[in-house]
């Protein structure tokens, strides 16, 4: 993906928004689903995965083109291990990555004011337990590694890949796949189901940072950044530019 | 996408097809649920959100090439913000938008009459309160952002796009995502869960029309009209034409 | 799609094969959520839809580059409409349409015999009333006008066009989507809630049918055949082969 | 899929990460819903299908560049009927696949210790009658069909046919779509709902294998492995390198 084109100001409203509207999905279908439907939980927790992988991939192809769409300090992280991304981008997005987070959650109860009432505002008391935090390593080493792969590929299907993981991630793992540092600090800051109690999303944050890490390293060895399969641009070398064509289709 | 091939009527008849399709599934897929299997209201709105994505997604598939899919009046405002399209054009699509939904409303109607009766006509009298107008806000927002954004890349990915939007707002949003001023008018004429009373879709119509003039104009600043990332057409110069092909790939 | 490679009866396989797995994983998902899991029927509804969606969008993409993937006596006719196929294809995919339905309900029916047990054959008796056939013929016109309007584009998006119309039809409209008459006659031997009695299938036939016809006419206006929006081979013209070269990309 | 470039150590590492990604998911995702939020066991199921359907398209996707992805044993074995593989691959995948895969249930049972308890380790009681061992041949036989097919054409959708075939495989057959020899053997260590008692599984792992060499055997007639269709290299021939050129695009 190109970004020259936009500013780093560009880059951070484009962070900013995405991870706002991401933690809004998130906490806005929780609501929906357990507040104003009152579906049983299984159904609350397939309304957030359903609705979390179909805005996220939205996000990702909206945004990527002009921030990279990381939306995630975890995965800024694995990036900055594979050498994909800079220390000073890191610096420029991570704040507005949890800046946008406590906006998004702010806004969805918002949203819940007249049909649930601000009792939405609150510090969850939602417990995730140990066993819990090792999913959020495992799977956010899944995102990441799908991440970097798909970046290697320059694939069309990262959007995809992206809301897939996390989305069904949310139906698939004993974490109910949050696999983002950012929204497990926004999502303290809910009654509803996609709650996470203070102590547990500072475990969740951590564990979610160092499956990022664990991801860039394993890529480093399985696929490191110099080597572009099928998308190698041509290398300048002593035969006719026409010859160069003839390779090239 | 180069719609200059057909006729103001071809296209015309295209929003007009596609606007009464829409609302066809929104309300069909309710009455299925509620009126015919019983459904809880959760799975309802499941039926609803899943029903409008895929059939959205093929829509603006199917017509995006011959009249650009808009199907909804907050697009082609926010469109028309933008620069991407121009007010003849909106003039003749707004019209056949609300029409469409008019006629989408009634044929789904008529599709329940042996099964749940006549009584699936009427005005709705189904509450969205004062909080979900903000969701209605910020979701025609996220919806014309994301359109607009991917007509920026020259995107195959809008239709997807565009149904994963409106089709999870629904499982995730406040308001159950409407994000339409025409869907909203139509949707007053139905006695289905899918409905809306008369008040509430005023200001749904208001609610969604401020979206999409808002995102306009953060698209305005973020990405603005003339800058078409790595689509770009050849420039003309004074270089040989072979070189001009070296460069390109 | 280029199908001159393949023989008319490889082509006859394909559209066998895949009209036999279409109606297999209808009545298949049905049996599994009514017989054996004792969903309830929204939730049965939902399982065949999603399914069908999902296989269907596999087998159009398997089998769209050998026969076309019509499996659909109403989308072979909506083509012979448009002047898309001919006849002698007509003639010779149409009956193997219709046996693969049979085998296919006859096979999902014996992978059930140890747990429902045979009873899973049988007439059905599940009434479709008058007001259903407008969704057949509404649907098909649906189905159809994706079919051609993807083809006119070239699309690489029709396999997930027809298996989202199809399989979110099945949730979103007051038939559940059949869509397809050899799938309406094979639906007849099962018990399960996928069926459809006798009678109604007939209508369901017919009125499938003439929705085939009907996008057949609307697109003949729409989009005739010959013109190819963005696709159309370079003409030959008096210009040299560099000039040619310069102008694509 | 030019794999020339990796290490056959990298590539099994791409088969074993994948192997277990994949039975984690299953697993993990039935603990989710049946353990922890007391879904009823439709749900539960559905709960599989989406989740495995995400993560599969999405291994695919990841690791298909390295290895092929196969992670399945059964297809394996079809791709070395149709010979585009080796037996030297196959030596070296199927048993990181199986090894994969036990790895897999047992991380997806230690996530959910501290929620369900360490009961969720345990020789699974689940049957599958001798009525699904047909579904498991039937489904096995698609997917590696599907798969074949998508090579033959070069296809970037192979890794949503992979993700479709298998997880609404999961909700649309008797068998709940195991479609994979290390699969089953992994998912007798579970107590979960996607368990399988140890004599069945063995009859999912024989039918599944019959069902790859099926598909083989199909594939050799309807599309052998050297006819590409529109995908062919340039044939070198006698004409100027300039023509060759013009008719490329």
């Amino acid at each position: 993906m190109s970004t020259e084109q936009f500013t780093s100001t560009q880059k951070r409203l484009a962070e900013f928004f995405g991870s706002a509207t991401l933690v809004f999905v998130i906490v806005s279908s929780g609501l929906l689903a357990d507040g104003m439907l009152e579906a049983s939980p299984s159904i609350g927790v397939l309304f957030i995965g359903l609705a979390t992988a179909g805005w996220l991939f939205v996000l990702v192809q909206m945004l990527g083109p002009i921030s990279g769409a990381h939306l995630n300090p975890a995965v800024t992280v694995a990036l900055l291990v594979t050498g994909d991304t800079d220390m000073k981008t890191a610096r420029q997005y991570v704040p507005v990555q949890f800046l946008g987070g406590l906006i998004g959650v702010g806004l969805a109860g918002l949203t819940f004011v007249s049909t649930i009432g601000w009792e939405v505002f609150a510090i969850s008391a939602v417990e995730r337990p140990a066993s819990t935090w090792l999913a959020e390593f495992l799977g956010t080493m899944l995102l990441a590694s799908a991440i970097i792969s798909l970046i290697r590929q320059d694939s069309e299907w990262i959007g995809l890949a992206v809301g897939f993981t996390v989305g069904m991630g949310i139906i698939g793992t004993a974490s109910t796949a949050f696999f983002n540092p950012q929204v497990a600090l926004a999502r303290v800051f809910t009654s509803g189901i996609a709650g996470i109690q203070p102590f547990d999303a500072v475990m969740f944050m951590v564990a979610s940072t160092f499956g990022g890490v664990a991801a860039g390293f394993m890529w480093r060895y399985l696929w490191p950044r110099p080597s572009l399969i099928g998308k190698q641009e041509p290398k300048p070398d002593d035969d006719s530019v026409l010859e160069e064509l003839a390779t090239e289709t």
